[in-house]
């Protein structure tokens, strides 16, 4: 028989993982603050945690999938949270993409009782998670990292250890989502470019990824929106973008590496989050390449 | 028969590309500045030009693949130049990366006498042009596009009609380059944040290509280089990077688009031709993300 785990956070991504490993045999104790979210795990045999406290047995396991460091942070010290509950040898594995110092923090409070808190972010959307098929980067204390390698080789097809210090995994995940950002600023730049010499903005990004230079999810996909300018597909909203790349600024200052890529793209993030719905995908931020500078120019014209 | 055709430029990408319009049965005039280029060329059949203005014949086509605005210039306005000598209806086909400006000043000046010139811009390293798998972007006079096509067809895979305003494919080709130099840029400053942080630089970039998000030439084989910090395969050289750097900057300028991520890799990469061996390949510019902090660092300090 499999293991009863415990499953706090069930939105777009720890959903369709949670049901992977469902169907995987694993047993589910699921909590979520959003009743709603529970129903498909429900309907597939896992049990519901009525209260945060009931998501942990001593020494189990309990996954998180939580959206920022301060739902971790409740979720994991409060009082009914799951370092009190966890006992001896249990393992706290986190799959968010929360803040390095976080993940250093809460190992060491783990380790402090004698169990584990064991990073493994995920790189993947919400059907790359549905399809198991994420890269996920795991990090922290080796002796644990047993006991949670079968469920995350049901989650993807990468796995890749990242050696014991914990935050490793977090900074890799930031890095990565960095990268997206970047990319997005850049095709944002390009296409105003050739649009405003009369290239068509669409065609630009489209021939691009016609070529052997260029290929991947994240040109084609988010250059299809730059593109046509469509941005109410959410595959990621500007406020988890925004949080992110604020996450990679902080870290990028406390390691002293300066990164002048990430501040034009948080600048233009929050260019479209102010003026912007804030549903819409966070490539939207290409759009304000144009704006930003207006606003620039605007500015320093005020100043004079 | 097919027709005879002069080749101006026969270097790194000239080359492999007049090798296949020799093989697909064209006849070549070929000139070249450095005469050990032609011999490749001379034992598959080719007739060598012995002066500038053996390339051109009256009313026929000459193909141009030169390294920059300046050369462009030399050969098509000079005294034995192209333009004096084509004639009616002849065609200029010019494949260089060079300024917009430049295209649309020889577009009109060919006009005015009753020949064309029309751009084919290029993307694809000499591998690419040996397998003859290029993309090619065309630009230029309706009616002449039809003589050089079978030309394109022998060279690329994809070739893409831009429309009549004949510096469109030279927009759309800067704005190519830009992408690539942007990718460098952050390439290296995320391989830096993370190697700082402890991950391994290397791995975090090898890691990224594994996943499905990013694919491509680009990512694969730049972030090779710089995961390994090997610059020595020069796949572009750091002074042709410059230079189009330079104009894409100069375009954006004169077309009123802020391109923030341009200014940085410019900076990078004019910090990289100060210091390193100017045979390097551009991607070493990834290496000057913590240098040229430091520089800036000193500067303040030094300021106070």
């Amino acid at each position: 028989m499999k293991q009863s785990i415990g499953f706090v956070g069930l939105g777009q991504m720890g959903q369709p993982m949670a049901l992977n490993l469902l169907h995987a045999g694993f047993e589910l104790r699921v909590f979520d603050v959003r009743e709603e979210r529970l129903t498909p795990l429900l309907e597939q045999g896992a049990q519901r945690a009525q209260r945060l406290e009931d998501v942990t047995e001593p020494g189990g396991i309990v996954v998180t999938m939580v959206p920022d460091d301060r739902t971790l942070l409740a979720v994991t010290l409060g009082e009914d949270g799951i370092l009190r509950r966890i006992g001896q040898g249990g393992v706290h594995l986190s799959l968010s993409t929360v803040s390095p110092e976080v993940a250093a923090q809460l190992a060491r409070v783990y380790g402090e009782q004698g169990s584990h808190y064991l990073v493994a972010t995920v790189l993947g959307r919400p059907e790359v998670a549905r399809a198991a098929q994420l890269s996920i980067f795991l990090s922290g204390h080796s002796g644990a990292k047993g006991r949670v390698l079968p469920l995350l080789q049901v989650l993807g097809t990468h796995i890749y250890d990242l050696g014991e210090r914990v935050e490793v995994a977090n900074i890799v995940k930031l890095g990565y989502n960095f990268l997206i950002a970047t990319a997005i600023e850049a095709m944002g730049e390009a296409a105003a470019l050739a649009e405003q010499c009369g290239a068509d903005r669409a065609q630009f990004l489209r021939m691009l990824v016609e070529s052997p230079l260029f290929k991947g999810a994240v040109y084609e996909g988010y250059g299809r929106m730059i593109g046509e300018r469509d941005y109410s597909e959410a595959r990621f909203p500007v406020a988890m973008g925004l949080k992110d790349v604020e996450l990679v600024l902080r870290v990028a200052e406390h390691a002293r590496v300066p990164l002048p890529y990430a501040e034009i793209v948080h600048e233009h993030l929050r260019a479209a989050q102010m003026s912007g719905p804030s549903h819409e995908d966070w490539s939207v931020l290409a759009d304000f390449v144009m704006q930003a500078e207006t606003g620039a120019a605007a500015a320093a014209r005020a100043g004079r």
